[in-house]
């Protein structure tokens, strides 16, 4: 497990025979652009499927704002927080939208998802 | 049947030859978090497709209220009103979405949902 | 034909050779609660494919007005307004959507589909 | 060719390769009620996959407002815009919505499809 | 490569095991009608999947301000974005929606798809 | 007292040393036209600044709905109610402001105001 | 009085002894730009404070109509609505509001007030 | 100090030599009906020019948890909670505007203000 | 008159009599910024008093058009706008509010008053 | 002048003879609660009448980035930057708006202002 990977936590889900939703919308991530050195600001979606295991809600608040200061692009930024959470709960299903604020006239959104193989 | 479920009435469905969606939206469920008691604020929706049975809204409303100064988890209170309606009322289908206020920046839905094996 | 379904006039479909979607929302939709006597507020909204048969505007909204001082539950109602129109203008799809106004911090819809056989 | 049609202009589809999406909304269109003499109004949606020929944007616009001062019914003039546009421009695939303002507290919207035999 | 398509820059995609989708908003689109002079306005949605290589935010930014002073057909200028693209970054999948401000009364839409063919 | 005020109750005012607004906003008020017979719908939008008595909740819905089936115009619903309430409560200061949903094509709001006199 | 003011007509204000407003908002106006002759739409507000007559609504939707095909510009429709009704109503304070809708991307609107000499 | 104002805290206001204003917005406030036994909830608004001291938010925020199971009218609260807060901060304005959900079809607002004598 | 006065026209104003308010808002300004020559986006707000002279639509717009490829500052675009507009018109009143998109994060309005010294 | 004015650029007011208003409006803003160590998000609306001198755009946002990393309560965030400003600036009027975040259910908003004397 990598450095960011330690700070998510985890309960067991009490409802492993039945599929169901779970999202977490959190519209105060913060980032660095690497080029520019200015502030990226998303709105982070996570939705997914538990299998075995639960996100903690408090843990992944410390995950995401363990971003405000690294320099990382778009892209990288939500498969990145795709594979953290896969690795940690691994989920029957996952999606990651990320929707970031304008800039230079242009909003733009980042969506992943993840199935997993026995589904 | 729990105590709970005692709280919830029914009335006889008049159309069971025919399959239809009834929708109950409540914006004024609350409950306490189990580990900070600090209170959690929900929309509980609620939809179905009735068999013989009709939730009675008065006391749906009662059972509702019942959670008020239980410290209950998200994930739990979801499964549990579906599994407290679904055995009192035996439906052909039913879905339970509950909508949470912003906690530590972010907001949460848990969605789960039942289908009769006969269905 | 009941007391209700006579107030419904209907004119011919002049485009019968094709499956079109006619749609009319009523908001000012009003009866009365028959546990409490209270009024009862609804849009209805209405969804049908015509076969040989149209649904006159002004009669369908005298036939909504008559519910005025009826005392009858949201199921009831919604699945009459349905088996009233599916009567009188046969339509080879209809849809009747009812959105009920917040009574005890709850808002209801209920929703009822027909299909014609031969569709 | 009817009046109305010879309106309509086209111009010639430079991507005939490709099916893609056309849409132009006309939240203008007004004509009169036949029964009663008193204004319609009507936002009128018109989306296409283009063939061969595209509708002129200036000349939809005067073919639309010759609806003026017609007396025509919901029904009708939405069967009839689409019935025109097709044999003008024997697009691919077409459909109109008609949304029509509020009377008698009734509010109508009229959908029409039509999809080429060939595609 | 046409002298717009040199505006584009891209970079390599870290995340080419995994289909995922990319979304840019850019809301500031003007070029000219070739009709009449006048300015023409628009909101530019590019939707895409990449496969090895994504397009750089800021010279796609240079390129939509390169139409500012062409005069070009709503119908042509979204179909050249989408083919400029295309031929730039071969992605698995691409949508141009461009969606242009009223003109006489109507707003329209233009909505262009490229799917790869080994997809 | 006439027939309408006698529905109306009150309770003491608790902070009469003390200026201060309430207002009661009532989207569901019904009539009926004297001159057409079909229904009216309004939301009544009641402020005031009360001096003794306030105006206890349940009886001025009770209030409202006697409304009903009787027959009055928009000027004189609004103005009677006003009349009505100054007389069963002698607040301060009151407003009354009723909103009229579309009809034939026309919102209407009719807004009325009461001081008195040694305030 | 002008051909257009005979279709107003007015009914006796029977609260004279206090100033209340009233207010009619007409979505559906429609007149002819006399330089284009293209169809001109506007949201017109009316707020008056009556003296002795009030507008009778139906008599004002007529004479809103029958502007539908004069050709005029927005300055003297508005001006020119507000000489009409003042005129035939002797109201204490008037207000015209025309919302027009968008023209060549500009939309415009034009405010008119009158306030009689005794008030 | 009564119970409920020991729960609030305060602290110094650096500002003293300037008037600015401070507005905490708390969208969760709930309590209790003391006639039905049903929960009430509330928006409550707080605005304030502070003087020597300012309202510690989590003190605020527990302050108005601790009516979660009171009994008690509309009026009475939003006035009691200006009177705690202005014994606590001896402000130089205060303002509580206390927003209520939709009961029997009716929505209320009550509006409180405390002026200092000597600003 | 400099070279961009030229392009605005004026007409009469046939109520010069009576003090009344035009607005014309156009949100499809663009001019270029003098430092980094990207383009700038507003949406531009006209209120004025017309005294002896009205600005004709099209002219207006022609001038805010000749803006397209200027490279000027937000405070000094708006400025312009109104000297320009007042010394052409020479209104009672008129108040210029410009609206520029976001840059770097940061959404700005420039807003500019003139009022006739004889007024 | 303290180490964040030193970020602060201005450049010349050329409309010194006229009063008008400038707004920045930086939805963007964050930094760290002293108390928890978690990040603070809020609205930064700057408005001000300037003097001789304007606050360059691309300066004051770097200004507002530099908080990203301390630790300031709202009330301090908010006045610092007012007094930042008009230290720079000098203007003739100031004010600036902080809209922050929910937190534990709470959103915030503080609201300073500035005017000089000789105004």
């Amino acid at each position: 497990m990598n450095n960011k990977q330690n700070l998510l936590e985890t309960f067991e889900n009490e409802y492993q025979d039945r599929d169901y939703f779970i999202e977490h919308e959190a519209p105060e991530f913060t980032s660095v652009c690497p080029k520019t050195g200015q502030p990226d600001f998303a709105n982070i979606i996570l939705e997914y499927i538990p299998d075995q295991l639960c996100v903690e809600l408090k843990s992944y608040k410390n995950y995401l704002n363990s971003f405000r200061n690294d320099g990382i692009f778009y892209e990288s930024v939500t498969n990145r927080i795709l594979d953290d959470l896969v690795e940690v709960c691994k989920p029957r299903y996952m999606r990651i939208t990320a929707e970031f604020n304008i800039r230079g006239g242009i909003a733009s959104v980042i969506e992943v998802e993840y199935e997993s193989e026995e589904d």
